[in-house]
């Protein structure tokens, strides 16, 4: 049952991000948009909307690729904007990420060197390793100070998060030298367990796919004839060099979405554990996660008179 | 009349605003607040209620200063952390900035040698006797293709946004290694007309001050003991040397608070105009930084299906 809430017609939504774009474009009286392309699904689905909705001549992409990127990210990322045949560039973030002082941050004397070769993976595996838990679901639901190695994780969570706000900044530098308009492409699954940035990835101007669990942007990717070799990817965050989304956040992204869709339409939970053959404690979680990202998606509060 | 609307009790607001930040960094679990000081009014009252919510152990001062920097500002921001006894840092964020690239984004060959000693105001001048028009609002209320100088602005603006994002992000880096709350110092007026960087200076966990118009804060400033060398002092953007707030918005504080107070409160504009002896187009200059400026104090928006 739960399944069917997922269900969308493509060739319509299609249609009503394409619109969105447009007007928003005009509205803001700007030249074009420009966005992050990582190689991932989400942006890539975000700069094929882009495309569809202006022409290739008004979608700008930017490589932000450092230190602990991949080569296969950034390969990724070149082949979409090259496939689309829109206008990008590639810009080296390592050394504003090593200026601010973030590279040091993480030494574990004890590493071996395969371990230090991918410093972040070993780093939050340590951490998983002593704890049992993980470093991202940690960091949103909050620490006590007597979690072992608790300010490790403080610095891992720091580590990761700095990347996705240096690319911001350089979203916007670019947009307003360039007068367009900066795409988020950030999906409503990760807006919803906090899997994202604050003031990081989720900085934009408008968000095309806000509105789509991860589930629907792969649907959508496939209406969109996007490649094949983008689509299989595994969903990585982009910052953490061998760690994938699913594995930081628990659940796959299937699951995942049908349990928030579930909550969303207000299907008794019971229901949900049953269909999705999972146990309460797991909807909990999640529920949780939802909970404690709440800031994440709101505007800072004020104290009101 | 419209005075009357910015009248309130300084004692009140301020343990209001206590309580505000006291509850605050509980409900987050966070160990104290973190915020950048520049020196200014702003900063400066925000510093002394989180001290005066949480003890002076709790409150952690950035002071994030750059090339353009003017030395006094570093020197009162570092008066105002030593009067509060507050521990704090000094992070140089040249090197990030210039590795943005975005110092050499402004080069005007028929720059005079002292002019080139103060790039960015020589070039806010240069732009504003070109256009008659002044960059901020320029900014704000969208730029024709056919402006003289069109691209110029657009790399002036970045230039000086930036400065702000860069910043914001030291701010985090900090608040997420040491568990800490960021505290956003913006108040209403600036808020109001865009007198902010969007992922800027407006970025932050709480807006202890983000209720009070601008000649509310200098009253509660003076409420507080802030000391008469900061509450004197002409209000700057932090970001262009030379170029204060009042010149850079059209108006003076006091008037731009009376006009926006008398807007927010419904009163007639021509009373408002008559009160605040302008006429209406000046009214309406202000009411249209307001309305471009809505973006910037919302989330971004997203398709709907």
């Amino acid at each position: 049952m739960l399944k069917e809430f997922l269900q969308f017609n493509e060739k319509e939504v299609s249609e009503k991000i394409e619109n969105f774009i447009k007007e928003k474009v005009e509205e803001f009286k700007r030249d074009g948009v420009v966005l992050g392309i990582s190689g991932g699904i989400d942006s890539t689905v975000c700069a094929y909307l882009c495309k569809r909705a202006l022409g290739k001549d008004k979608v700008f992409g930017l490589l932000l690729p450092e230190k602990d990127t991949p080569r296969k990210s950034l390969e990724d990322a070149k082949f979409v904007a090259k496939n689309l045949g829109i206008k990008y560039k590639v810009e080296n973030l390592t050394r504003v990420i090593k200026d601010y002082g973030v590279y040091n941050l993480i030494k574990i004397p004890a590493l071996t060197k395969t371990m230090r070769a991918n410093i972040v993976k070993a780093a939050f595996n340590f951490y998983y390793k002593k704890t049992s838990k993980n470093p991202f679901s940690a960091a949103i639901l909050g620490i006590k100070k007597d979690t072992p190695y608790y300010s490790y994780l403080r610095k891992v969570t720091a580590y990761m998060r700095i990347k996705h706000r240096a690319r911001a900044v350089a979203w916007y530098k670019y947009a307003e030298i360039n007068n367009l308009l900066v795409v988020g492409c950030c999906n409503k699954t990760e807006d919803m367990v906090g899997w994202f940035v604050k003031y990081g990835d989720s900085a934009c101007d408008i968000s095309p796919i806000g509105s789509l669990y991860k589930t629907q942007v792969w649907q959508l990717a496939k209406y969109l004839k996007v490649p094949e070799r983008i689509v299989s990817k595994t969903p990585t965050p982009d910052m953490l060099p061998g760690i994938v989304d699913e594995f930081a956040i628990g659940f796959s992204y299937k699951l995942i979405d049908l349990v928030l869709v579930g909550l969303e339409k207000g299907i008794d939970e019971n229901i949900i554990a049953k269909e999705c053959l999972i146990d309460l404690d797991k909807i909990n979680y999640i529920k949780e996660l939802k909970k404690k990202s709440i800031h994440m998606r709101e505007l800072p509060p004020q104290p009101i008179f």
